[in-house]
């Protein structure tokens, strides 16, 4: 049986999650469930398609991954549903899937999408400000289940997409965005380390400050130092030596990196 | 194999909540396991009462509800187990279970409680202080494993109930209580949409702050702006669009809603 | 099939502990996994050691315990596995093992070590920053689906052990440490209620407060009151009745309590 995954903005206080589960497994017993991350800063649809965008690799093919960031639960936007890729992906239709339907789209894989309009496969009431429960959770058991795609609802072709950062080439090498910071302070941007094009030697400038060459890991260099290195998803990432660069550095997302090659 | 969800105050730091999983495993291999929440303000009996009440309807029937908020843990606070409305409900006899047997009153439901007191149920070993691990985790895990509820301990018939807020009729409407704020800040109260009669011309006053009338869901507002609506469970809520609107009221459970009709 | 068992560093915000599961069920579908807990200091081993020599008496025999707190990772530390008193742990050589170890040498039960350095047993990219996805979640995973020991690496036998604090003897009794704080600002210390040799009648001194005798447990003693207690692992703990002895005391992991018979 596939595995469904939960990434969310519920929080961990309220039961919410729990919730979920009870009702993935009214529907499917014995679904095996992961959670992501409960934790994306609310209605952050943009932090929730990049934490979500990170794990998708490393699960299962096949795997249902249910997502809910949704500031615009009870109005027009869409609950849908999409295989893309291998995997699927469960929702709302508000750009929270962009960076999987990109990569997609990149690789010439095929992506389907299907409005959840099917009312056999929503709970028996439906509310206005928690889909998550009445109809996210319902088609993810059902998928688990062995339901087709189709079954849930109507196809659709337009699904929303949110801007994503890419680095800017500029006249001494690129113009980068940091996309992610973690719990450890560690800072993610949008450049990939092709695009160094094999150079270590390389200049990056964030909030100021300079960090000059590429380490391989954090242990390399001394408590308190700044680095930058290749993080585990091969993106260039600027962290500080068992503590946190955002912190020292006051970074935030969407904050300009210049890399001078 | 039924569902066991568990509701603590244990927070998620200190691997109390794991200690429980690896018991339930140890003594019913495979029960499925979901967390509610362990984030229950400690000792606060009420807080968790209200966050089994929410989810339990979302739980398969016959779902194993352990729930552990336990100030009186090693005293005379009786160990208990119940199956009220087809569900079971494991933990001490100290009010937590007050919604769940209300309810299964007012619809005339069964209800029995046990006493956990025959100890070829409990781990080898019962310490003083940490009875979620020694006795409910064991008893829980019993029951999922198909253990008669009997089998547990004898039967009693004066549980615990603490007092549960009810909405008073005033003569222009009702003085309701905020019973539950969220992790987003949403507010919600002991009002019944029902109790409105089908009428959405309402005024809320909380905090000295007035709310008129009733919206559908959150994203038919500008953000900013604070709204009523009838929650995901049926109760009026009182929020604000894309914000908290508890930081920006100072709402605490207890307080006072008073609503015009 | 056995239980895995997760402690590590990584917080609950970023997936990383989303991302075991699904690299876990990717190399042994359907194995049961617990989360002990995610919120161990970064990068503070012997807080991790804690937690995990806290919970594994109460998994069932067997389980693999996969355990990051990885300060090293990318650099020569050792990636390992052990099977240790009948359970398996896997994680850095860089001493989170030591309680463990230590017991089983105390015990005279078998303890091996494997250095985990047979790639057909890891991802098929391994990064520098991330060995809990990489190395050590496959090798947990490929031990639950039944790989034997030394098949995932080479025996090696100088484990890296870190410092673990005993009490001890003073003139008049014994000066004991600080070893854990818990969620509800309980004080764990080092000091075994056998070393107080039946006596209860005994005076604690910590941050210059004194406490006088042992109460069963927080429930017999007032609101507020300062208790001296045995905690469910036999060891003695300080404990403010229904609030923080730890905030109270301003304690900390390694403060000294002076123990008088």
């Amino acid at each position: 049986m596939p595995v469904i995954s939960l990434t969310t903005d519920f929080g961990i206080k309220d039961g919410f999650t729990g919730v979920l589960k009870g009702v993935i497994w009214g529907i499917c017993p014995g679904a095996q469930i992961a959670d992501i991350t409960h934790s994306i800063a609310p209605q952050n649809v943009f932090e929730g398609a990049m934490a979500l965008y990170r794990a998708v690799p490393f699960f299962p093919m096949g795997t249902i991954h249910l997502a809910v960031v949704d500031p615009g639960v009870g109005t027009k936007r869409r609950p849908m549903a999409a295989k893309i890729g291998g995997n699927y992906f469960v929702g709302p239709d508000n750009g929270l899937f962009t960076p999987m339907i990109a990569e997609a789209e990149a690789n010439k894989q095929e992506a389907v999408f299907v409005h959840l309009d099917n009312p056999a496969y929503w709970l028996a009431d439906v509310s206005h400000t928690f889909h998550g429960r009445d109809i996210f959770a319902p088609a993810a058991a059902h998928l688990a289940c062995g339901v087709e795609l189709d079954a849930l609802g109507s196809r659709f072709y337009d699904a929303v997409q949110i801007h994503l950062p890419r680095p800017e080439p500029t006249e001494t090498g690129w113009e980068a965005h940091v996309t992610v910071i973690d719990t450890y302070g560690n800072i993610t941007t949008d450049l990939k380390n092709e695009q160094l094009r094999g150079r270590r030697d390389v200049r990056f400038c964030l909030r100021e400050r300079e960090i000059t060459g590429l380490v391989d890991s954090y242990g390399w260099r001394d408590k308190g130092e700044l680095v930058a290195l290749v993080d585990s998803e091969g993106y260039i990432e600027i962290a500080l030596v068992n503590g946190s660069a955002a912190e020292l550095l006051g970074a935030q997302v969407g904050d300009l990196v210049s890399v001078t090659l």
